[in-house]
């Protein structure tokens, strides 16, 4: 196993019988899942799609990836949300931490993720003197964000390339049939791929979604997939006692009930912070309906010790932390003897940093317990792209059943709607008149 | 006015005479502070800091700063907590978003804010060929991972140029008198700057520990300390009324006291990503004491909107969120007509972004309001070394009334050495011995 699950800490919080309650709930989850006669059961693409994605289109995009490659120096991806958070978790965590600062690299930069002209500029100030390659990343062509930046850098790349080398330049990921993106990756022949139409976007990274920008950055999407497919046969398994995916929903879900509200996410590698906000995302979007859920943070330690570790130490016991631990480092390094032993640290020589590391983590999970904080702890035994597979669909399948063990329907997102109805209403958009006026004469009263 | 505060919109779910309420006990708690006669008022320096810093020092910082742009392509700056946030927070919000990358830039890097071999390798590694200065910031010279870094970086450079060379390019910020950073910078001869005895770590930024990175980053330290002493002039004002820093502070207590326990700062430009770890720092360390304060974390929208926007509105009740928002963009950019219009962008023509980004911004509020989120507003005029300077001292200020409203010491932190503790003993420093035993028969009981 590449993967694991320990809950040994907090059981000075919560007793085992706690966990053997829930396992016929985690059943019946398990059921409603894999039998699609849930809440949300539209949406289950992503349970199967470590064995049923289309293999050719998967080639398609290696072969683009490599093309990519060949032919610029930097890809943007415009995307947000689902069609960001994945692929820069992926190169965040499995590439060189200053990755595009490294010669023979595709340097990759992402757009369409705020709205920010300050950064678009920026981007585009970077982008000079460098041949360019596009992603456009979204499912209806019409998410403001996105269609904003791919507006903006469309025109860049018409005017860098003329009409016809840009169309050789511009790749598009969205729906299969129909749409703006869609519609305009048929006219102007932009080679395309699919967003599948039964998952959502915070499900998407396994889908060319996240593959292609990940591929891009020349990672191995082969090992990711297979890593994956043994974590979808792992965690096919309806029993709560053996499956640690399930146990992770199941723990989770005892400590919401025994009042705590927020989950904090931590790590103790830098590369590990998109992984934490892909995460927040996941469970953020998929359980906090109805005025329910956990709350999703995340902290970067030894960083963070130095900032939030009073706060978690000290503060209100609102929090259960679950560590995403890396057992064996990307590189190692060992500490030298000091003959001046200035800074005190000889006690430490021939010590690796990677064991400096896991005692600050170990020291961390034993101060916090002593401080009220149940303590979770996830191994990948390294991080390297099959085990990143392998997280991916331990947390996803995870949400699952904890968002159907919580009572919500764990694949839908309504509440993401109301600040762009009233966004546009407020930016005058045709069709939104009503909700103009009544949002402004709202606004004329709070004046 | 270049900074303001605005609580109009949380009007809905507070009354303005709970705000009266508390105008006494402000007044009571600017009189401690000022007169420093309330708890941790030995770390006092940083309230009248604007008008009594060293100003010799700081024509040192300036020169040290010129000097090593000059002599070098690189500053690696090695800190932890209010030796790293301060001086990130300012190169982020202030320079170009892809500062080391530009051309002409000295290039800032960061080192000892975590323990990870794979960052310092990859760190070292984009380091060959360039010339590099280093700024060591740590008040002992002993916490581990400055230290640590510093160990490695400290070899390399001497290895690269000479004990002698080295020397020159090494710049310490550390206690004026005593600790193992001083003693050795005594010995080699390294220029040093002074860590103030009488403000923690997370009050420090406009001291030179902040100060030096800032300017090397090619930020004008001078308007910075200017904004802060506006701020210090407009803040020492005791009456809750005409005092926008103590409303602040008020507005939170009244909020934490109806029973929310988190509280979102909320940006609309990537660039403020780390003001808000830098506030995380400053209301998380000073007011988490004895389990109480608010649970301080932070979204940039409208990128989070697509992550986090669900659970904030439709999640539990659990937060009011502040809205960190530039009026004036750094830079503007007037959106295009497009004549096909098939992103059905064409009603946003001839609007600014930064407009768009706004009306995002008014419509989240108002969606979230709606949600049952009380909204505050910081609003900056610009985002420039001047208002960077006020906003610090507006949030110190803040902090320090809020903590103290909160009856707890808002400036020691005794919680940040549990981890500290329980690592050394994992470690075996000696000295350590009976924590390491105790320690280690409570693992072999889990086990």
């Amino acid at each position: 196993m590449t993967v694991s699950f320990d809950y040994t800490n907090v059981l000075s919080f919560m007793k085992n019988s706690e966990l053997e309650n829930l396992s016929g709930f985690v059943k019946q989850a398990h059921n409603q899942i894999h039998q699609q006669t849930g809440p949300g059961s539209d949406f289950l693409g992503w349970v199967d799609w470590p064995v049923t994605y289309d293999t050719e289109e998967f080639t398609r995009v290696k072969i683009a990836a490599k093309r990519i490659q060949q032919q610029s120096d930097v890809l943007v991806v415009i995307g947000i949300g689902g069609s960001y958070l994945g692929s820069k978790a992926a190169i965040e965590a499995l590439s060189h931490t200053f990755h595009n600062q490294i010669k023979g690299n595709t340097e990759v930069y992402f757009a369409g993720q705020n709205i920010s002209s300050t950064y678009i500029e920026h981007l585009l100030y970077v982008l000079e003197g460098k041949d360019v390659s596009i992603n456009v990343i979204s499912k209806s062509g019409t998410t403001t964000e996105p269609a904003l930046a791919f507006r903006i850098l469309r025109e860049y790349m018409e005017q860098k390339y003329g009409k016809e080398e840009a169309r050789s330049r511009i790749y598009v990921t969205t729906d299969q049939n129909e749409g703006a993106l869609r519609n305009l990756a048929y006219e102007e022949g932009y080679e395309s791929f699919v967003i599948p139409d039964n998952l959502g976007g915070r499900y998407s990274v396994l889908t060319p979604v996240g593959l292609l920008p990940i591929a891009v950055a020349g990672l191995d999407i082969d090992k990711m997939m297979a890593g994956a497919k043994a974590a979808y046969i792992k965690y096919d398994d309806p029993v709560l006692a053996t499956n640690e995916s399930y146990q992770y929903a199941a723990v989770r879900n005892i400590f919401y009930n025994k009042g705590k509200s927020i989950e904090l996410l931590v790590n103790y590698e830098p590369g590990l912070h998109y992984v934490a906000e892909w995460w927040k995302q996941l469970f953020g979007e998929s359980e906090s309906k109805d005025e329910k859920g956990l709350f999703p943070a995340s902290v970067n330690f030894t960083t963070d010790l130095h900032s939030m570790g009073q706060y978690i130490q000290e503060g209100r016991r609102l929090f259960i932390e679950t560590v995403l631990q890396i057992k064996k480092p990307q590189i190692e390094r060992t500490i030298q003897d000091d003959i001046d032993n200035i800074d005190g640290l000889n006690f430490l020589s021939g010590k690796t940093m990677d064991e400096v590391n896991k005692k600050a983590a170990l020291g961390t999970a034993l101060a916090h317990i002593d401080g009220g904080v149940p303590n979770l702890l996830i191994e990948l035994d390294e991080l390297n792209e099959f085990t990143f597979g392998e997280m991916i669909y331990f947390f996803e399948k995870a949400c699952a059943i904890s968002g159907t063990l919580l009572g919500v329907n764990p694949f839908d997102q309504p509440g993401v709607e109301a600040y762009k109805q009233n966004m546009f209403a407020l930016l005058g958009k045709s069709g939104f008149e009503v909700e103009k006026q009544s949002l402004e004469s709202r606004l004329d009263k709070i004046k």
